[in-house]
């Protein structure tokens, strides 16, 4: 074969998997929002064999043999290259999995998804439990098929952030605990900021109508992006022009939905503004998990929650919500969705306590995985966990471990991904706010001139670079916790006024 | 291969069948619901090619030696000997129309669906002429291919009606014409009846409210339906126990999305009470689109426009707008929504004047594949045609020519059903009444007994009976489009007082 021939299969080999992809994309898109219960198990079995189907054509061992060769052509296009070490990797992992394992595999993420459901509207993880425990079984077994020196949960933490070990989540986890825990303390036992406005009745109409000023606000585009509803906010997409988020509306907690919105937004945007040359490519992806969190809680957080984004947005919300809000001056209401205290609900959490959220399920992870945590009675654990960690206590398991979906899917490695984004976001933030007048821009409506420098410095790789050049390229340096830290510490001193102690 | 190998091969065969079918199914629905236009293409493309992978897997030619042999097969479970039977008049008919003809052919659909939108949007019809010519070219070539001694126009109507040819339509909409136009002609010269109350401003979210009434007082259950919006109603469905119906809300006028809701319900109840034997499998569509059709219609019009159905759900609506109709009696609001009036929408019409709308469509596509008629200015034939028949003229080509979505998949052959189905429907509801208290089970919050006489009957025999055999169980006789001219003309002389004239 030719080179042009080998480019040319991969090409058509690259576009056939992406249609699998988009339709699958779409299947669950569909399952999250709208699709009626009573059809879940012809909807699973379905999409298990389509996901199959996938899978068959991505483990084609000439494929992996003509990967292998153009990856290190250096007459070939530095874009098909790049894409063809991507692939190499994941052929290379996966290719002793055979695919009836991973169709039985894709089934029992189905049906564990729909338990999942069961369980969380019964509040009964004993629904769940079985289902658990044969997906860590199932995990275990497609990692022992992999060639890799590696213990399993490294690996995993691999799959969603290149170049992260337990060790390097470890010595994170455990700056971020040493210096948060004892400040979250002191604020816990500060002088608290009344934030019970926000918690009158908000109609979800008036909601909705806020939400599509702040979505054109963020020039999130109803021509590539579209918001839907769900249970749980997510953000999906099949390419580059169909970007999909989701939010979820509380009829007596106005910040929930914004927040979210923001959020998703923040994870659409990356998606929207990667090179197109990379769309249906492996390439076209955020390249980590990390990144995409950090995209999104640089968004939520450094953007979202500050005066300057609210001093454009807040008169728009009093007028909707005259009655809520007449009495509320701006900076009341900026402090009072950056109140800190502990709770039992990640997605719900605030910017303090998060990452806490984050390193209770690490723990639980690598527990469930190093033999010293098992599935049975975890809901106790995980509440004992909370307890110790944030001083809360679950009572129904829909707020504790029943809470999030992502173990339905035998994502385990991704959690620690949230905590280690929202560290990335502080140090772009930092670099950013001293190359372009960031709050400015937010006063003035000039969201584009932010979106531009992110997308300059971070979205438009894709996964053409790894999460480590792309933070050296655009901050100058590796990672490096100490902003993130350094910033909540700043902030939370100032707002709960803790310098005197 | 034995009996029941090949049985094995046939059932594994549908299965995989199936599982595209539902990904299609559900792009489709993601599409016309909420996808973002700018991913349109990319979209298209491989949904194309998906379309393309079933098709491949549908025309295997050792496939149609095993249906051929199932099918005369005595041994063999007759679900699947029947299964057999419309899979090899399927197989027979498309084995000579090439795969990369067929995916042209889908992606040519998408973009003239595309092109549609836009040029409905934009009023021009000259956006949507090059597609449609293409289309009918393609349609051209396409039965071109099938060994069939029939006219082009008789092979499609007999893919959307079993049973149908141009000479039989003919002598329907002859009968048609000739008696609803001279009682058109005579209702548009009677005294008016008062409908102006239906045109207030009814808020959207009121109405959705009463929707979701009229959906449970209609027991469709959101374990197995879904509800969602867009711009043109639909029914689509993955499996028995995941139907799915979309409506319009019109803010100045409560009846449109009223009777779409009730129309789209009558679809989904059918598909959902077909055998669940058949699920996945050919013989899990409703037999036929008049088949179809007569179910939505029933729905809608016998019962949906009855006094009986509003006795129960009127209040409710009044309850929702007192100040729209706190002043307007049962009998003025049925009146009201049975209103006869010439006018430029199909989807929009009243029960009257609907089948000259349709009469319209049927001799426009006779005129395209006999060469009477061309694609080129078709819109002012379209406009000439409505002139004629219903002395109204559209000044737009979105109410006019642009306003049916059929054509730009090229549905050619289908409208004449939505006729017949009508027709059905007066024939199925005239045995019906004799069987069971159908105006008494209205009043009295029974549907459920009426939905049970249309599954007994009707719904769960699926494809397995032919339209006529369906029609002859049901109400002992074949198809006799007496009865439905009879109850129009009973209906409108009562309701315009016609009698004395």
């Amino acid at each position: 074969m030719t080179r042009e021939e080998m480019i040319e299969t991969y090409r058509q080999w690259v576009f056939r998997m992406s249609a699998y992809q988009m339709a699958l994309s779409i299947i669950e898109i569909d399952r999250s929002t709208v699709a009626p219960p009573a059809g879940a198990s012809y909807r699973d079995e379905r999409s298990a064999y389509l996901a199959g189907e996938a899978y068959s054509i991505m483990m084609d061992p000439k494929m992996l043999e003509i990967v292998n060769i153009l990856k290190e052509d250096e007459q070939v296009d530095p874009v098909v290259r790049r894409g063809c070490q991507l692939y190499a990797i994941r052929l290379g992992n996966s290719l002793s999995f055979p695919k009836e394992k991973f169709v039985a595999q894709s089934m029992l993420f189905n049906q564990a998804y729909d338990a999942w459901l069961k369980a969380k509207q019964n509040n009964d993880y004993s629904i769940f439990e079985p289902y658990l425990k044969k997906i860590i079984e199932s995990r275990r077994e497609e990692y022992s098929c992999r060639n890799s020196d590696l213990p399993l949960y490294d690996q995993m933490l691999q799959d969603y952030e290149p170049g992260m070990t337990t060790e390097k989540y470890d010595a994170f986890f455990s700056a971020v605990t040493d210096r948060l825990v004892p400040l979250i303390h002191k604020v816990t036992e500060a002088e608290q900021i009344d934030n019970s406005f926000l918690h009158q009745e908000y109609p979800i109409e008036g909601q909705k109508k806020f939400m599509e000023h702040l979505l054109s606000y963020l020039h999130f585009d109803p021509s590539w992006g579209y918001q839907n509803e769900t249970e749980h906010p997510f953000t999906s997409w099949t390419c580059q022009n169909d970007c999909r988020t989701t939010t979820k509306y509380i009829h007596d907690d106005v910040s929930s939905a914004i927040l979210s919105t923001i959020h998703e937004a923040g994870h659409a945007w990356y998606q929207h503004n990667i090179d197109p040359a990379f769309d249906g490519m492996i390439l076209s992806d955020g390249v980590s998990c990390g990144m995409h969190e950090s995209q999104s809680r640089l968004l939520e957080n450094h953007l979202g929650r500050s005066v300057s984004f609210w001093k454009a947005n807040y008169p728009v919300l009093q007028e909707i919500f005259p009655s809520q809000l007449k009495d509320v001056t701006l900076d009341q209401f900026v402090a009072a969705i950056n109140v800190a205290e502990p709770s039992l609900v990640r997605t719900e959490a605030d910017e303090l306590t998060y990452p806490l959220h984050i390193a209770i399920r690490y723990e639980i992870e690598k527990g469930l995985f190093n033999g010293t945590i098992s599935t049975e009675h975890l809901d106790e654990t995980w509440n004992a966990m909370y307890e110790k960690y944030l001083g809360v206590k679950a009572e129904q398991a829909s707020m504790g471990i029943l809470q999030d979906v992502h173990w339905s899917s035998g994502s385990f490695g991704y959690f620690p991904t949230y905590a280690l984004g929202s560290a990335y976001a502080a140090q772009f933030v930092h670099t950013m706010e001293q190359q372009i007048p960031v709050h400015t821009l937010l006063e003035e409506n000039r969201f584009d001139e932010i979106e531009a420098w992110l997308k300059e410095n971070i979205h438009r790789h894709g996964c053409y670079l790894q999460p480590q050049d792309i933070l050296k390229q655009a901050t100058g340096e590796g990672a490096d916790v100490h902003y993130y830290l350094d910033y909540l510490c700043d902030k939370y001193t100032k707002l709960y006024d803790l310098r005197g102690e």
